[in-house]
C-alpha cells in the first residue's frame, strides 16, 4: 500500500491501541450482562458501545457486542482472553475478543468492472473503512494500473472452469501468504468451490447484483428488466456453498421505470452495489456482524 | 356511497366536464405527435399534460398518454371518438379516448385484513382517489361494519376450492349487475380461476405482499423472515392466470433488521402494501397505465 | 374508549406484567454498567433489550436505556426504585424506572385537520402504539363524531388570542382531572403560552409541517412552494417556549416537483406528518427517548 | 482531458449527430403543441422524448422540452431556427434549438475538499455526464495531481476578500479563453461577486452542503449538529446574488441519529453532495432545465 495509506493504519492503531471488542452468543439466561461488565470493570475498563439482541427472553439465544477502552489493552489482552474463560464456560458462551489496534487483512478478488473495488479504494482514502488491503487478484488486467499506482500488489490470475482447482490452489496460497483476515468478492465473476469456501468460513463477503432472493444466479438486470421490475437491488452476503444463499449483511434499493433499457439498470444498479458492498464490509471490519444459522445479526 | 362521497363525485364531475385522455400506442415513426396534437387543436383542445415513451426510436413501438381540455367534451366526446378512427388506422394505434367525468367503478375483494380496504377508503376521503366504489365482495364478515357504515353495499360470499366454481359465478354477475370497471383485490386470500381472469384483462389489480418476484406465493413474510432479508417489500400488479406473474404496476420496499421477527414484518408490511396498493390504483384510475408485453408503462 | 381498546390495555399489562424500563443519565466513568446490570441481576432481572450511548468516553454524558423481565416486578417495583437510589447517588445519575404495566394516559389536541388524529388512532387500533386515550380537546367539532364514536370523551374549547388564559386554565384543569402523561398537539393551530409549556416539561409532542429549522412558523408549505424546493418534510418535537425551536424527536421527507402546487404539497405532506408524529409519540411511549441540551437521544 | 475522455466525447458526438432539444416557455393556449410538432415533422423529425408542463391552464405559462431525431440535423440546424422564429413569435416564446452534437464545456472550481470533483470525473468516466470539462480552477493545490493525471488544464488561483476583484478578472478571462458553457462550483470555498454571477446567468452550479433553506450560508453541518436534526441534507441550486437563495435544482437527504458528531455529519454528507450535485449537473447537460421565477422546472 502506498505511504498515505500505511501512515493512515498507524495513526489508526495509535489512536486505538486502548479500544477493544467483545462478541458473544449463548443461551438467554439472567446476569450474562452482569458477568460480563463486572469482567470488563475488574480491568477498569470503560464501555463505549454496546448492543445487544435476544431471539427469546424465555430459552432464546442471547448475543451482545461490546466496545471498549482498556487502559494498557496491549499488555492486558491476551490475559483478558484466558480470564474471560470461566465466564464463557460458565454460560456456554461462542465468542471473540478483538483488540482494534489488529487491523484486518483483506484480499480484493475483481474482475473486469471496476466500481466497487473503486468504491473500497475511496472509502480507504477517505479514513470510512479501516483495512490493509494486502493484495487484489483478478482473472483480468483491467485493476492493474489503479492498484498498483496505489503500490497494492496486484495478481493476475486467468480462471475458468476448466482450471479451477488449480487457481483455487494458487489464490488460497496466495492468502496465506499474505495472512489475510478477510476476502472481498467485487464483482469477482467466477464461482468458488465447495473447497475454498470450506476454507474460508464467513470469511468471503460477495456483493451479488439482485434483491436477494430474487434473480438468484446470471444475468440478474437482464431478468429484472424481463419482468418489468418497478425497483432494483443489491445485495451484500457471505459466501456458502449454495449460490447466493449465504447469510444477507445489507441490501439496497433504487426505484426505476419503464424508461431504463437493461444498460440503464445497470447504470443504476452500480451505485448500489458500491455502497452495499461497502457498508457491508466496514461492518465486517468493525466487528459488528454475528453469523446465526444463516442469517446475520448487525450490530 | 354515503353522501359525502357521491357530493365529491359529483363536484368532480363538473370540474371535469371538459378533461379527456387519449392513451396510443402503435409502432413508431416521424409526424405521430403532430397528426395527434393537430386533432385535437382542431377541437379547440388546449393540452394540459403530455407524456411518451418509445422502446426504440427506429423500429419500436411508441406510447403517448394525453391530458387535455376541450370545450364542449359531453357533447363532442363520440364525434372525437369516430373522426380519430382514421388517424388511429393510418398509424396502426391502439387508443382509448376517455372523458373524465366517466367515472369507474369498482369492485373491492377483500379477506380478514383490512389495512388495504380503509387505506383506499380514507384516500377515497382525503379525495385522494375518484372512483366509485359500487361494492364490496368478502369470504369474511369482518369488513361489514366499516362498508356499510359508509353506505356501500357488502356482500358476504363464503369461497373455497371446493365452491369456487359457483362461488365466482355469483360474483361476475354482481360485477356486472353493478357495471363495475375495476376489480381491486386488498388482500383477498383466494386464487381466481382461469376463466374469472379472462373476462377482466387487465381490469383486476391485486397487493402482494413482497418484493416480486422474490418470495412467489403463499407465506411471504414467513419466508422473508426465515431468509434473513434486510428488506421486505410489496408490490401491486395486474392479475393473469399465472400466479403472482402479472404485469407489475408499483412496489415498495421498508428496512428491517434481525430484531423483526414474523409478526413484526407483517406490521411494517402493512404500511408498504397499503400505500402501493393505493398508488397502483391511483394510477390506474388515472388512465396512467398502459400494458405492454405484461410490462407497465407508467405515465 | 371503547371496549375493544380497553380489552387491548387489559392483554397489555397483562403480558407486561414484569416488565420494567430504566433511564439513566450521569458523567461518563467506568463501572456504570457493571452496577446497573449487578444491580438488575441482584433481583433475577432479565436484560432484554439495552442501548446506550456516550457523548466523548473522556469526561463526557453517558445515556443508558435498559429493558428488562424482573420476576414479582408489582410487588418489587416500589423497592427497586429505593434501594437503586445508591447507585444513582454514586455516579451522580438521572434517572427513571418505570413498570411497562403503568400504560401512559395521553390527551390529543387537534383543530380542524384530522389526519394526524385519525393515525394515532389506526396505529392504536393495529396494536402499535399503546396509550389510554384519556380525552381529545379542540378548537373545532370536526373531530366530535369520530372520537366519540370510539367512546373517547371529546371537548370542544373554542380558542383565540383573546381567551387564551382562560382556555388554558380550562386546559390544564381537564388534563390534571384524567391525570394525563403525555399532550399530542396533532395539528392543534393556536400557540401555547409560556405558562402552559412550563406546567408540561418534555411532556408535549407537536408536529410541525416542514423540515426544521426550514420554515418555523405559519404556512409552511407555501413558503416552500414559493422557494421551490425539491423535497418536503415534516418534524416531530418536543414543545418549549421557542417557537418550533424545541428539541427534535423525528423528521422525513417526500420528494416533490415543479408540478406540485401548494394543494399537492399539503396532500403529500399530510402522509409525512402522519408517519412522523406517529414514530415520535410511539418512541415516548416506549420510554426511548432521552432530552440532552435540547436534543434528544432515541435509544 | 485524456484521450479516452476524447475518444468517448467524438463517440457521443457520432452517435447523436441528429438528435436535437427544443425548449419551450411561453403563456399557454391551444395549438402549441400542435405548430411545435407541425414544424418538426416538416422537417421528418421524430420526436423521441417530450415533456411539458402549465403553471395553470387557463392563463398560465407553458413549458415544453421536445427531444428528436432530425435527418441531416447538422445540415439543417441553422435553418430550423430561423424558421421557427416565426412560430416563436406568434406565441411569444423564449426558446433555444440545441444540437446534441455541441457538447457543453465544463470549468469546475474547487477547493481543498475534493470529493464532488472526483465524482464529477467519476461520473464521466462510467459514460453517464457528457461534458468536456476545458479547466479545472482552485485557490488550492490539492486538486492538481488528479486534474493534471487526467490532462485537464489546472489552474491554481490564491482567492481571499481582498484580492478577489483581480482573482475574478482572471477567472472571467480563462472562462472567455476556453469558452466555457458551464461552471460548476463542486465545493469551492469562495463568495463569488455580483458582477461575476451577471456575467454567467444560470450558468453557475453550486452544491451547498445543507438542506434549503435549512442553515443558509456558513458551517452547516456544525449548525445541523447543534439543532439536534434527524436528517441532513444537500442542496445544488444556480447562483444569483442572494447567498444560497438561487433556483434549487436539486435536494436529497440522508438519516442521522444523536450519535453523529459533527465530523460524522460530514462524512455521511460528502455522499448526499456527491450525487446531488452529479444529478444537477447532468440534468443541465442534457438540457433539461428551465429557471422560472427563481425555480426550477425539471423535466
Amino acid at each position: 500500500m502506498n505511504s498515505n495509506f500505511k501512515e493512515q493504519i498507524e495513526q489508526f492503531k495509535l489512536r486505538n491501541q486502548n479500544r477493544g471488542r467483545l462478541l458473544v452468543s449463548c443461551p438467554d439466561q439472567p446476569g450474562i450482562v452482569s458477568a460480563i461488565s463486572q469482567f470488563l470493570f475488574s480491568y477498569n475498563a470503560n464501555i463505549i458501545e454496546s448492543s445487544q439482541y435476544s431471539t427469546n427472553p424465555e430459552g432464546g439465544e442471547f448475543f451482545i457486542r461490546i466496545e471498549f477502552e482498556c487502559p494498557l489493552l496491549k499488555e492486558k489482552a491476551n490475559e483478558m482472553k484466558e480470564q474471560f474463560i470461566e465466564i464463557a464456560n460458565k454460560f456456554s458462551m461462542k465468542w471473540t475478543l478483538t483488540p482494534v489496534f489488529k487491523v484486518k487483512k483483506t484480499a480484493i478478488f475483481v474482475s473486469k468492472e471496476l466500481h466497487c473495488l473503486l468504491e473500497l479504494i475511496w472509502e480507504l482514502q477517505a479514513g470510512d473503512l479501516m483495512t490493509d488491503i494486502a493484495l487484489v487478484i483478478s482473472n483480468h488486467e483491467a485493476a492493474r494500473d489503479v492498484v498498483e499506482g496505489l503500490n497494492i500488489p496486484f495478481y493476475y490470475i486467468p480462471a475458468n472452469k476448466e482450471i479451477r482447482e488449480q487457481v483455487e490452489k494458487d489464490q488460497l496460497k496466495l492468502l496465506k501468504d499474505y495472512d489475510v483476515d478477510l476476502i472481498i468478492l467485487a464483482r469477482y465473476m467466477q464461482i468458488l468451490t465447495p473447497n475454498f469456501v470450506a476454507a474460508n468460513p464467513n470469511k468471503i463477503i460477495n456483493i451479488h447484483h439482485s434483491f436477494l432472493p430474487a434473480f438468484i444466479g446470471a444475468r440478474p438486470y437482464e431478468r429484472a428488466y424481463d419482468r418489468g421490475v418497478k425497483l432494483i437491488g443489491a445485495t451484500s452476503h457471505y459466501v456458502t456453498n449454495d449460490l447466493d444463499e449465504g447469510p444477507i449483511i445489507e441490501q439496497d434499493i433504487a426505484r426505476v421505470d419503464h424508461r431504463a433499457n437493461v444498460e440503464a439498470l445497470k447504470k443504476i444498479g452500480r451505485t448500489i452495489e458500491r455502497s452495499v458492498l461497502a457498508r457491508a464490509v466496514k461492518w465486517h471490519l468493525e466487528d459488528r456482524i454475528i453469523v446465526h444459522q444463516n442469517k446475520t445479526i448487525v450490530f
